[in-house]
């Protein structure tokens, strides 16, 4: 069973929007025994939809679109559909109910564009859109569906969860289905070629069908293995397993989960508490710590002390230490890591403190260079890193030395 | 001239990796008045590159793809793009070179797989890769282009403004050009569908060949006018001129600039600084504000109270204040606003307080109920928002309402 993604809109295409929603749907169709063969992204443009319909089909049994649903003149999405299936607008009076019920607080939304929102394609399924005004449209052509949701991420995800893959779930059961697996761990400290020449007696006597890839970022690879049905659950790990065992020096994970979810799991399992402290970095570890559902379990809080007024005041690095090593050094990332550790009151914090550039750098220490230390029932620890050129890159593998750091030291206490 | 991109990887087809790169490189295309029609991903697999190819090449002037140039065995575009353009691998010494220069303090890194990134193909041009080993390769099909960079995405930055944007700019002297323009506004406080029965006439009176398009995202609409040639800078400021003049009473910026930067520039050019307090955000308002380089003139820290204790302790927020009203309430924040702006000494603070959810609702606040204070030197006001039902929605779309009531309290001084 084959899927496309088609994404619409000039957006996408001109690089105002970042498409996050290919990759959210990408993981919930492999989960359901779907592969996702392409994504192609097109204009609103009614040509090159319809193009991309044509050959979408050619290749795939379902196909997805999102975008181009919207109320606006710009959007031309179902217009478009209606051509392509030969059908016309009618008014969907379950939808008419559903918007006036969705907008009731806010009649002013309820004007004559919005009007234009219940009218559907004659001849496609329509599901309701729970959060929004645009409904989901499902046409069949032969034996192939086509799936259309709105390009609104919170409202494509709803939409797919809740409508669209029991839809599909239904639809694929007359239809050819295997199990998809992917298992993949993370690694640190080892060159993706270093690692490539440790795994090649396991690449070359691996089946040929079972795919291993090397996703490496932020300082973090990920080898990942690929079934599309030709092994069950229990080979699959016997494969895995393999694989942890040849690359145990380096191993943090034997999952896919990211970083900050692996130390929030286990902080939570020991029932222990985290707070950090924060310069380079300004809040970006905090925000990670804190982004999923739960945080408030382990993660208390933070001093964000970007201008070293801060790191003075509020944290007590003295004047003097900062005049004597600088604010990017061992002492002064100590010193942060103890005093919100005292201050907050947790068992573990993390502190940073680096140059994220561009300006700043010296010749002893380059943009790039990022102290961290990490203040633990078991005392402080610190470790100098040096993470690269650019701002974006440098925050954001401080971010992850800084998890990795922490499984660590949360990992030796197991 | 018409460009396309296409990137390899299974990782973005089993929803890994999110793509960032296109968008990227969609806007520097726009920037150098290259229209990108069209983007495709697609697996590491020879038969699906090789369709790829065909179908864009037989669409666009240039292509450009990303991927699958590492130096492990998932990765095949080197070989395909072999097969494809009919041409054997050949050692290049400079690449060899460039690439022991790279690695001279990492010598580990220099093993047999690294020695594969200096074969490459013999009838394509060779660009130095300047922060990565795998080199750029730029073919020629008849009059068309294809340039292939790695798919990391600080690699490929680099790649394309160092080496391809210039060399594709040569090819482009020789073939159509033509002027893109964009121009964006941001508005708030105004549904889609009524701001488009405001412009209504402007829409139906503009040429046709003027797109107005509407990107609704965390509260915020941006209205982009955009012309390909049809159009001189002048007569598109006329027309931005008047979309700005229709749309006044809910206009935040005339730019496509994140609000973050556009509260930074305000900041600096009033020698203003600027701190938070944040519970619900969790220190994603301070990583916005410092993410961007030179935030350290204005942006100087922030206490994240995502505890109850950390509110008490370090932002003295009354124990008794909590328990009478409830953490997320007017009275909380405007003490969390005003003793961050006490502690930090900056002329602006903003401070968060809500419920993020999935749990922690009520009747009277339910999930997604978030009050904002923002403390100046006029005094503290504070705004209650009620901004969804998902955890990333709201705290995003609470970093967006923090930032618009920033620039509203900043432009009213100017």
């Amino acid at each position: 069973m084959r899927a496309e993604i088609i994404t619409i809109g000039d957006e996408l295409l001109i690089g105002q929007v970042v498409d996050t929603n290919s990759a959210w749907m990408a993981q919930k169709l492999n989960e359901n025994g779907i592969e996702l063969f392409q994504i192609t992204s097109v204009h609103d443009d009614r040509e090159h939809i319809i193009n991309a319909l044509n050959e979408a089909f050619g290749r795939a049994d379902i196909v997805l679109t999102t975008g181009g649903l919207g109320p606006t003149k710009d959007d031309i999405t179902k217009q478009v559909l209606c051509e392509y299936f030969d059908t016309q607008l009618i008014e969907d009076t379950s939808v008419r109910a559903h918007i006036h019920e969705l907008y009731k607080e806010r009649p002013d939304v309820l004007n004559r564009l919005t009007a234009t929102q219940w009218l559907v394609p004659q001849n496609a399924d329509i599901l309701p859109n729970r959060v929004g005004s645009a409904p989901l449209m499902i046409f069949h052509k032969e034996d192939k569906i086509l799936a259309c949701m709105p390009g609104v991420p919170y409202e494509m995800k709803i939409a797919m969860e809740e409508q669209i893959l029991p839809y599909i779930s239904q639809f694929k059961i007359q239809n050819l289905k295997f199990k998809i697996i992917h298992k993949t761990l993370q690694v640190t400290g080892i060159p993706e070629s270093s690692l490539a020449i440790l795994l090649e007696e396991y690449e070359n006597t691996k089946p040929e069908y079972l795919h291993l890839a090397y996703l490496p970022k932020d300082g973090i690879i990920r080898l990942r293995l690929s079934s599309y049905g030709e092994l069950t659950e229990e080979e699959m790990t016997q494969y895995f397993d393999r694989l942890k065992d040849l690359t145990k020096d380096y191993l943090i994970a034997d999952t896919d989960e990211p970083l900050e979810m692996i130390v929030g799991n286990l902080l939570k399992a020991r029932g222990a508490t985290i707070a950090t402290a924060e310069s380079c970095t300004g809040g970006k570890l905090a925000s990670l710590l804190n982004k999923h559902a739960g945080s408030s379990a382990f993660y208390f809080g933070s001093i964000i002390s970007y201008d070293n007024s801060v790191k003075e005041h509020l944290l007590g690095v003295p004047e003097e230490m900062i005049k004597a090593h600088g604010v990017v050094s061992e002492e002064v990332v100590r010193v942060m890591a103890e005093s919100v550790r005292k201050q907050i009151g947790t068992d573990y914090t993390v502190a940073t403190s680096g140059i994220a550039g561009p300006t700043g750098g010296s010749k002893e220490k380059p943009v790039g260079t990022v102290w961290i230390a990490w203040a633990t029932p078991e005392g402080t620890t610190a470790e100098c890193f040096h993470l690269g050129k650019l701002r974006e890159q440098i925050t954001d593998r401080a971010c992850m030395k800084a998890l990795v750091g922490m499984i660590k030291r949360l990992e030796v206490r197991s």
